[in-house]
């Protein structure tokens, strides 16, 4: 039998044990979101940055960049941090740079990880999938705001949690674990509903359209499993 | 309308603004119930200190002293951290120098908010209705197991929150609370059976007695309001 925890927070994220087992970092709002739509749209590979600085160094290079603050745009960059800039005319085959407020850093930590996987509800099926087979201890590692518990991030590791505990080959004794089963079991008839208490979705719903938190409350929508290695965001389904 | 927020973990807490709110600095298993019990039980004040040494040092004093570690009253201690200890016979009228695992250092981390007050089960309806009176912003601040979100600490303060929004006068708009409230209400109508998926219950179990622990989950046992001021634990309503 394989384990489950659940860290809420990358403030918390160093009192769990990354090194021996796979995460999985969910910043549905927006980061993992667009991560997969990217991925999905064919890009060959995404460079998340810590920084600015480094996002800007990147851009007088050459490179294509992402980069946003606070979910806005910010000037130097070629897109935002909206899932609608990463279409095929924009991404196919290229190289993209990718900074924002949060999910970056996150996935950043995920470093020294023996598996850095990206999820989201877009493609939460094929990331069960993915784990089923895999057969793994995990970490759902939970981007949070500002190191800020948030409900979206803890609704997808609790769908993923779910699924995993019904294949039979995983357990957890990890009380966010059952937290987030729990909230899931709540939302999941109508997450965009549940989730209008968000604070972070309250917060971003001054600067994104409706539309796109659909989208980002949506199931399913593609299917890829990026992978963060060696610096680098590729598709662990495309070999 | 004054504001509800909640924090799941010490590691979170300098993330939040403490300064300017009541803080209810909430360990069910045990600390927060010890403390409520040993009020209740005539105490006459409670030194909580955050290190074995410190605590030690006061018995060395002659002060009477609560230690324990990982649930494990230590040798030199008069008591462990078990609520059975604090009966009137052994504590009326008495000063006692308190140290635990989790709960000690987390109140010592509310030194600087405007008001820190101690929350349990056993004195829930005492401090709703303290705070539904007393009117400020608040943080209910979950002392957790190691850093960790614990479900236990969460529920209650899912519970206070619940009856405070109901007051009418208080809001929230923060991720946690609103976790809180939806897990305290799946819960409140057994929380011993919900909870016998908290993993620090499970770590209990093998140290704690059953009727230690439905104790500890029993709600509006005692009528007192822990308040912690100047390094000390008095009861707020016994003036």
């Amino acid at each position: 039998m394989f384990k489950i925890e659940t860290c809420f927070s990358p403030a918390l994220y160093n009192y769990y044990e990354a090194k021996d087992r796979s995460v999985v970092v969910i910043d549905i709002l927006r980061a993992t979101t667009s991560i997969c739509t990217a991925i999905a749209s064919g890009a060959k590979e995404l460079i998340p940055v810590a920084t600015i600085a480094e996002a800007k160094e990147y851009k007088n290079k050459g490179y294509i960049v992402a980069a946003e603050r606070d979910g806005q745009k910010l000037d130097f960059a070629d897109f935002g941090n909206s899932p609608s800039f990463f279409t095929p005319s924009n991404v196919k085959g290229k190289t993209i740079v990718y900074n924002t407020t949060n999910g970056t850093q996150t996935i950043k930590m995920t470093e020294n990880a023996k598996l850095s996987l990206i999820g989201s509800f877009i493609n939460l099926k094929s990331i069960i999938n993915f784990l089923t087979h895999n057969k793994d201890n995990i970490l759902l590692f939970c981007s949070g705001w500002k190191n800020m518990f948030n409900l979206e991030d803890t609704l997808c590791a609790g769908a993923i949690a779910q699924q995993l505990l019904n294949s039979g080959e995983y357990i957890t004794n990890c009380d966010s674990t059952h937290a987030a089963i729990d909230l899931w079991n709540l939302a999941k008839d109508n997450l965009l509903l549940y989730t209008k208490k968000a604070s972070h979705r309250t917060r971003l719903n001054k600067l994104v359209s409706e539309n796109i938190l659909e989208y980002c409350f949506s199931l399913n929508i593609v299917d890829v499993v990026p992978c963060f290695k060696e610096g680098k965001i590729v598709d662990i389904l495309r070999k």
